[in-house]
């Protein structure tokens, strides 16, 4: 059990950690904060939080951070931290997409764990680069992919897994958003600015930002790998840089099949994660504004509402729960659950014991695959929806 | 105003009805007499109602009907009938698709009306001979693409027309069934059978039956025009012969996109039509299985809730609204519009009076496009998902 | 079976049925019509549609009557109808509530079935008049309660019945709506004028138009007697002579306790009438705007969405299914359910046949106890809130 | 601003905090610490976790408490912590109700600041003992009626302050639960047990426990202040010695009107807290387990669905958001808010400096007013259901 640090009997000390980016006026920098705490397994003692030395003096102080262990870059910040006895064992690196690779490697060769965001990087080409760096370090590369935190998501995986769906014959993911419905990169909207240039964002804009996190959540609850794809990848706001809506027909190996679509400019659609899965027994849907919820429908039955922390949730739900049914957990729970995994994985190589094989978060490898997917899908729609493999 | 024959001031008569299948172990008849009798426009007074006479007279005698204007088959009954001073002035044809063509080309060819259900033929030749046949006639064709008699896709599509949408960007249909998840046809399912036969069912298994559907609404609502698709068109069950599942990627005329998924293997699907559209300026989302409610989204304001007879319902909803808001319409509601739509042109045809513009109903053009539609789909899989113009 | 005549075999002839009120400008007769109409057990061959001879023949050409059979009062067609060979056999009573009594005792009398709106009367001492003129009388009394027409009500019923919930400990009822939240009787609007005079409605306002369903919804699923109750009754629009709101706290006979809350003021509420049970091993939740679900949740299960036509539907909600699942069907079917029973049971007593045990419909003791629960609302909030007894 | 310490410029430092309760096996004890760490303005330092100090000792050491500041007793700790230099500034009351009080007196009385939950306390007369040391101490009083803590919570008040719903007629507040449907307090099931006996839990069952929940709550959104209440109080379960179940009638000072309804055998629902308010304008519906939506009608127009963080949220509920819409936020953020605005307070008394006007957080006047509440609901129903005044 990761959740709460209470649960664990004899209580690990505290995860001495550092974050790159992050800083004043960054959105995904304090939910990563808030999920470290939330669960008590880290502390967060050193930062490179923003582009220069003053700001991130700045923005270190805001933290409460010692000042000495505010760096104006990664780099100073790798050498220091890990010159240190009590230096960082652990660091978030939550910058645009194009800084992940060079900072998860400068921490990963001194041995310090990375907890990365999503995507894995800009390209795939630094995505292959960062899993040979991973894959040879000592320290472990931990992604957020945080909706697999979902107490609901888990539950979903574990019906596949357990043959409750029988053979999974389609996948359907979606993820419409609409805050990019009209050119605001143009306003100066600092997230906007980012996410739609290709020097930060990489190759792919909607299918990177959350396509890949469809494509993620998809495979993560159906165990399945995806073949190849065909894409009509489309910019629909003149003067975009970068992809704001993309569709995608899929097949995985084995047979199945499916629909991937992913849009920034869905009005109407905040944050609409949702995914189906169809079985030849049984299919379920879950819808991420209402994580709460897992429908679930065997064939010639009613459908079922199954609800986290109830009667009907199994034990891979179960293991990431932290309140009771009807106090609905959120996406901050979900995210503070893959750091708990982390902290997990961290704690059973400090410690040289065994992990519990309960204990999952998504890996480099999962990384590379997204980084893959949007290439494909980009391939795949400069040649008019032509069937890429994987 | 359509609805109820009482609203209509001066009544006009009743029409006289025939129709062609139905009989015994249908299920679409029943709904067609239903829909036909609910306003009050239309007396059923012969039929062609089964595949011999002998069951055809039995079928009628439950329905009350004249033994005498009991046919054992649709071309006698359109002889005889066209014979009669008081012969039927109208035919709902309600067999399997491959009759359609057949059928409906002998009645209009008398001068009698056709009320006929979808798809409009099993193939693409037929359609296109089909709607020669009407296009020379003096009677009307009304093609029953019921879902547009719902009143709140009547206010969908207006809002569309409107300008409210904006530039349509987006639209995502999506018709998922679970009814074929398994072989039921192996079982002598009536339905069934005749539906996964080509030679009654024709080109398309999910395309013909349930994705023309989603097409024909999307269409209705967008008011956009198909500019070419490329499909997946696939069977899940083993030896089934005709489709069960298709995802197709949609480029429209004017650079709208969209999706479009059918499947009769989605299992916790009953019958899971949705249609939605995005625009520039707002988007929809409409579901058939709680049809009273809309949904509408501004940008940059909250979701609305719009429904049928409520504060927000526009007067192309309310002119097909039967009772007031809160109190559910349903399916045959709907359908009971598409009825006294054609009845409404029928009368007008009659009278020689000018038919009241706000009538709408799908014609023998909306049948040819969607048999183009699920030819369409079958050629670009058979060239593994290349584009295909319509 | 009483859906659809086609289903019945031999085929029993149409019922003549006559109206009194449902004329111009009226709501309620219109959907009496379409309910008689839907499954063709019915002919409309007589009305006294309005209050006057005038206006009576006005609404019977609209209607397709014949001139002759359109009387000016309901004294004049009960005595007409009944001394013609091809009278009336059935007559449906769609006037305010305080002519209930006399036209029903009219048609009674003379061996006519009476189909009555609700509430039976405008107050207890005609009620139980007309109890005592239904009782004697040789022809039958249906009130058309017409929520009991649901199939999904008709599903909770025979769960109650069959022992699933376990011993019923609550029955919640509510019924807000917000049409009346303004004084808009006094713009003129016909429905609002006669639902809030006394002369016309009777003694209860919200309560004798909409708790009177809520609580025979209640009273029709879990089968409980109502032992006593304590009210609080109130006006909140001022001038308005009758109420628009009441809580009122119940007292089952066994033990089961409940409440009712009915609104007229309630803004954001169409027709929100609601009824839950709650057992000691099961609970269940209907709402009329969703009518095609049921929410079931047993002791220790997750939550089961049971639908009309679905795989967990029973005998009882499919016995009164007329289409498949996830096609909606809505009030007007539910009313025409009413409709089909009482032809059933008409037509039993035609044939002097058992009538089959599954036909149910709302009688006039039901409609008795729904006055006196009026009558004991208002009596009880008169005495600030005392237990009344029923 | 009082969310996330980074939002507030200067940084204050974390405050010192105890807590009394929530050691091994408690449910709310775990709740408060991770709602106190989420906004990173608190440091928990010491504990008299659970009832013997062996078994506080052990807790302490699963939360990495130096075991010096594990304290056997609350009167223990009050006295050593409030002797130290850096002992704590504010202390987390979570035992059962009957010693909020005893321990909430011996932590003012020494200046210490009280975070405790609720209800206030057992009954009515602690209550008032318990306020009149509040008011006449230095240190602050925050009681966790954490509900009020919802973003969509503060938004349906401040509409409320606005006007926006003219003049409210009517309050209906419901909570129903289903985990005490059985007597598990006799299985040994340890919220069962001291929520069920008298002694621990007070005077109250489901009235208080969280019928005290659902009265604050309509109060805080209302702003209306209750005049007097007629209840039915019932205990369904056999040997149960607390209510189980309640319906209470409220007449509001100003004319207002409202229904309550507690329960914990109302089998399906697991925490169903739900508040609707009708107003002449407007009506707004919120449901805590889908707390991110609050349903608003305006009267004549459509219904909206006003989302915390998205377009139609006002400042109050802005505020209190942490991450944009569409991303949940649920239980334990609302819970953290009220940890924050305390800690604002908390702060600005330290440092003397005036409080935001905005900050707002339940008193000991709510939790006197709930106290109350609970015991007119026994009174009341003792008199079997006469109004008694609060």
């Amino acid at each position: 059990m990761t959740i709460e640090a209470s649960k664990s009997g004899a209580r690990a000390a505290r995860i001495r950690l550092g974050m790159v980016g992050g800083g004043q006026g960054a959105f995904i920098g304090a939910v990563h904060r808030m999920a470290a705490r939330l669960d008590d397994h880290y502390d967060l003692v050193a930062g490179a939080l923003s582009s220069t030395p003053e700001k991130s003096l700045a923005s270190g102080r805001e933290l409460g951070l010692d000042p000495a262990r505010c760096y104006g870059s990664f780099e100073a910040m790798a050498e220091a931290e890990a010159a240190r006895a009590d230096g960082i064992e652990a660091v978030s690196i939550v910058t645009p997409n194009h800084l992940h690779y060079p900072a998860a490697k400068a921490f990963l060769e001194r041995g310090i764990h990375v907890i990365c965001d999503k995507p894995l990087t800009a390209n795939l080409e630094d995505a292959q680069r960062l899993k040979a760096v991973a894959d040879g370090a000592k320290a472990l590369f931990i992604l957020t992919h945080n909706y697999t935190g979902y107490p609901m998501v888990r539950h979903a995986r574990e019906l596949v897994r357990s043959g409750a769906l029988g053979e999974v014959r389609l996948v359907q993911m979606e993820y419409p958003q609409d805050w990019l419905a009209e050119p605001v990169e143009e306003t100066g909207h600092k997230q906007a600015v980012w996410r739609t240039d290709p020097a930060q964002s990489g190759v792919g804009g909607s299918t990177g930002d959350i396509g890949t996190h469809a494509y993620n959540l998809g495979s993560f609850i159906s165990g399945l790998e995806l073949d190849e794809l065909a894409a009509d990848v489309h910019t629909f706001v003149a003067g975009r840089r970068l992809d704001d809506n993309a569709h995608v027909m899929l097949r995985f190996k084995g047979g199945a099949k499916g629909l991937l679509w992913c849009s920034q400019v869905a009005v109407g659609h905040e944050n609409g994660l949702k995914v189906r899965v169809y079985g030849t027994k049984a299919g379920l849907e879950w819808t991420q504004a209402d994580p709460n919820y897992l429908w679930v429908t065997k064939l010639g039955e009613p459908k079922q509402l199954v609800t986290r922390g109830g009667a009907g949730a199994n034990a891979a739900a179960a293991r990431v729960t932290r309140i009771p049914n009807g106090h609905p957990e959120g996406y901050l729970e979900a995210f503070a659950t893959i750091y708990s995994e982390a902290a997990a994985a961290i704690n059973a190589a400090k410690s040289g014991t065994p992990l519990d094989p309960a204990v999952t978060f998504p890996t480099v490898d999962d990384g590379v695959k997204g980084v893959a997917f949007v290439t494909a899908c980009i391939e795949s729609s400069r040649q008019n929806g032509a069937w890429v493999k994987l």
